[in-house]
């Protein structure tokens, strides 16, 4: 039996439940897996609510302040599933305790913020990932495979859409308040295709985009439109809205190369698109036992669920924490969180501004980091 | 906290990795669980993989003879995943023994076999479910709502085809031996075919079909196609093969009633396509807080997988042993694996005497059944 | 220029219109047409009618008596477009006169009447040719090159459904009525498929059925079931109804054979679906220059409508008539109206039987339609 | 039967065949037409060739000075079918000579010339169209009834993408040559976008944007981005390559409204898909007789193909010369050439510019038109 790692969790609503979820599947699904989760401390506002979701998942116990999550010596990883104001000062805090980390997406509320997270875990030299779960949908692995071993050559476009439908009804009103999300549609889910374009095509150069806010007294975007430069010379289109009727997780994602296409719905998960020599587009199920992740799960053809792209994240997460594998590339580091973050903001300039903006990555050095902590 | 229930296992592979799933995910899913499913024991033949299956699962113990679990007492619910020529000895052990029991489907190998298991679960009194998975897939569900509700008036046609793509290649080779497997694509897919036919619009009461074997050294059947009067004036046609390149798991079903239609694939099981008022078909993403299980997952859309048929379908076999509901009619019973079982048997025949078969049901009394114990 | 050739019609509804569009557009869509179509003559029962419909069409007659048609010595070629009691009668006497001919499906009210037409089709040396256009879309052509080049492999399994949605509403009266139409859905719809089943795979030695007349004051099937056998050992299922709602023009055909699968559906008329080497479906425009009639219409992607089969099959007819090719094998002749008469005849004996009917075929030598004759 | 118009065509390639193929059919399949096109003259500069295409196509002439044609007085409609380089001066010179006209798209190679081409025929008070024929596809029409009657409430979003696999092989070298193409995908394919944008939804009033020449000896734009500002407030995504691989002809266009959704792919373009009431969306096959232009062709289900959009619009256009009907605002007018000649330059400008371009739309009054002339 592997090792045990103690995992201390900030939230227990939609994200938590669903890491939760994933950290006690794991176990089995990824037999053996790399470590052996406990779920130690779970920290909520709401007392008797966090004292219910520490039954029903199973966490050793609950508390009121992430402070004690952040402060518990059980606690290895600490998995950030709270509310994008609530990513910076725990993470920070938890890394500087020497604790793993995951947090949830965006990194952070704006590209500073963001940086100075990764910059925090990087020079606490802890183990750290982004979740950007939807690199972890087998068929989206199975693209990059496509992608990355030149099956299909040169990449000349790629064009993702995210649309949901929940724009107009939502009562989660922190989603719509910039001093608590940092921005709507663009970071929640228009973060998810950046990171996507990053992961499967290449880096962002520049943006020229416009959002709108549908709803007036909101103070973030609803929806954005943007056309990308990307490094290696394709052409990239974005767009996001929470404004989409009869769109309900409408992820789609289509690259065209010299040689071939790639499409993808994340409302039909299992099923990647593929054209090849001229043809049309072949549905593939990933379900096979040589896809990613084939022989984790069930024969072919049995489908898989989105909640089950968590399992496959973190368990990638703790065997990077075990030494087995790196977080990078396939799992998303705090620098790809950050990154992402930058393209958010400078499609947000561009916006404001008229213009095209470039998007100016920063890098750091080892020896600037250590410098900087001096 | 509800009260626990010991589980005892028989089988470990494909259905027991299933099985197991779902009681570890139920707990938090279904929160509050109607029972606490404790994992007591599991059999298996080969004593080191039912070992590592143990440690795996979380099963408190491992043993290789299946008498050992029908004589725990740690065990109140027998649950038989084994192949189909041990469904019924362990089952009406386990009946005998007083244990409430799940066994996989095809119930027995034929159906006086199944009748036989059916008579000893209601003879002992216990709570008794086959497992028909695809009834608890939410949008099969919502398809029995629409329908029993009336709304798309009198059913007229119902058509069903699994389709698999495996037979040619596979090495599983109990499953192509008659004395083990009982039939071959006709008790394997094609009885859940029966079972939501059944399930969906009613009784099949004549079938007239053919059957057949490609691979000559086969004692059952590769395939077969059925064509079926139902009880209400309906006409069925079903269908099964495992040679079917590029179908890898495709159950499809379409009913027309005078009012409406609904269509299925399992490759897409999120989805149920409904036509109403003369229009086309409407694709309805069955995640929605107002569908059925809609408020034990995620979002609207982000989709579930296969292996949560079993968490919908164990929650209901606790809940019926807790008394909170029946296992009828949502949950298919012994009863329903032997009518199932009737209805493939009548296929058999039809197929070798070149006539329609009426399918004849066998009904038996509460004091039949007490006389017939005595 | 080619040379000229005179039609004459039965009919100006919508089969009539179907084929006159398909005569005028074959001129310079096939170019050069292997014969010119001149419109010669129409024939219909209501004269200001009948006048109309020659005006639109560019017929340079019309005419009441259908006799009139046969006796004109300006028809080379006779255009059976009635209602299926005016088949045999026309027909026969269009051939007596040595007209050429062509008659819409199905050829006869059942098998005994179409094998009338088809021997006195032969014994006049004459060209015929069954208007079973759909052998004429392009998707099924192609269909038909896979499955005949031997790129599948053995064919094990041919499924198809015909499926409308008008059985309820339609005030055709014609067309329920047997003594008009000879039989429901089943001659109407699924004496299509019963080709496209010969077409593609091969011949239909037995059947096993069942039929439904929703609307008891029908003296036709609504819908019916089959079960078949064929010649090389292939399963079969077929089906079709009017009483499908949302179900326009749902005529679904898939094969399965042993390196592969294809599907076609008339609702998307211009798409055939192909699986290879145990992958899925691969949706194939079928608009390509290399394509089946690729090189008569548009660039690729640029789809034709349901009435472009009938361009493609007239000009075929023409083509056997000038000499260039046969009806047979990619055209129906009156014998495969007169074989598909005999699969359906056994549909109806083995609904009525409940039991499997063999298909006998007639088979007739040139002797002994010379004795005949004597 | 109505009278007669004569019709003289430049070109007789693509669209040549395209327009002679709807001036033949709509004569019946529109019956009684508006007007009885006749086709005079075709000019083309090969002799040979265009005395092929007069005879295959049955025009009365064939000539290889387009002056012939403008100076032909059995011509009424001036149809130019010619490249975009031969737009302007023969149109402008056929609208001196009192001809009505239609002219392809792009009206001109930039708005300049296309501002020109407009100006001269409201000068000559002709009636004039330019060949936007996706306006008449039926479920574009239905997709502007169900906009335009306020069902689906304000529109949030329009998303527009036009793919297509030709560009990394053509060898119409005349499409890569901006002097005489004007722009490459943008004008050829993207211009159908902006057209169908400004029917469905409204005015583009600004717009940032990219453009792509992936092969260098190219002076045209291969593939372009753009982000557009809609005057009701709308956002709109627009993308345009022919660097497509598998898209052959693929137009798709996606509307958000605040209460409903609408979807359209021109590789399947008898079908909308419309969301409402918050469900999914529903597959609308465009073939009911309440359908636009469904009284035309078949019964229900029997799809039409690309090619009847022109049979759609040429009627149009000769009920409006007939005085029956505007062209506006269903037909597209000379001034929608020029307005959305006006998008595409601003799309161009944008990407050289990287900033956001407003789109200046030039209006001539009456007056101003007659001061002009002076």
């Amino acid at each position: 039996m592997p090792q045990t790692i103690g995992v201390g969790m900030l939230g227990y609503a939609f994200m938590g439940k669903a890491h939760a979820h994933a950290y006690k599947t794991l176990f089995y699904v990824a037999w053996p897996p790399p470590l052996v989760p406990r779920l130690a401390v779970v920290a909520g506002r709401d007392e008797p609510s966090v004292r219910a979701a520490a039954e029903r998942y199973g966490f050793d116990r609950a508390v009121t302040r992430w402070e004690d999550v952040v402060a518990d010596p059980a606690v290895d990883l600490f998995d950030n599933c709270g509310p994008n104001h609530l990513h910076a000062e725990p993470t920070i805090a938890a890394v500087e305790a020497g604790k793993h980390v995951i947090c949830e997406k965006p990194l952070g509320r704006d590209a500073d913020e963001s940086f100075g997270i990764w910059q925090a875990a990087e020079a606490a030299g802890v183990v750290h990932m982004c979740a950007f779960n939807y690199r972890f949908v087998p068929a989206i692995r199975l693209a990059r495979e496509l992608i990355a071993g030149g099956r299909l050559g040169k990449v000349l476009h790629v064009r993702g859409r995210y649309l949901q439908d929940w724009g107009a009804t939502s009562e989660e009103q922190w989603r719509f308040d910039r001093s608590l999300a940092g921005s709507g549609a663009l970071g929640d889910i228009g973060s998810h295709l950046v990171d996507l374009v990053r992961y499967l095509v290449g880096e962002i150069t520049a943006v020229t985009a416009s959002t709108r806010t549908f709803q007036p007294e909101r103070s973030v975007d609803d929806a954005f439109g943007a056309v990308c430069e990307l490094d290696q010379g394709a052409l990239g289109t974005l767009e996001a809205s929470r404004f989409a009727p009869g769109r309900k997780n409408g992820l789609a994602l289509e690259v065209n190369a010299e040689d071939g296409s790639l499409a993808f719905d994340l409302e039909r998960p299992n099923e990647l698109l593929v054209s090849e020599g001229g043809a049309g587009f072949r549905t593939t199920l990933v379900t096979e036992p040589e896809h990613p992740f084939g022989g984790w799960w069930w024969p072919p053809g049995h489908v898989i669920g989105w909640e089950h792209t968590f399992v496959h994240e973190l368990e990638h997460l703790l065997g990077a924490i075990a030494g087995r594998n790196e977080v990078a590339p396939h799992g998303a580091t705090f620098e790809d969180g950050y990154r992402a973050a930058e393209v958010c903001d400078a499609i947000l300039r561009s916006s404001v501004a008229g213009a095209r903006e470039e998007v100016a990555y920063r890098s750091v050095t080892a020896s600037e980091r250590a410098a900087a902590r001096r």
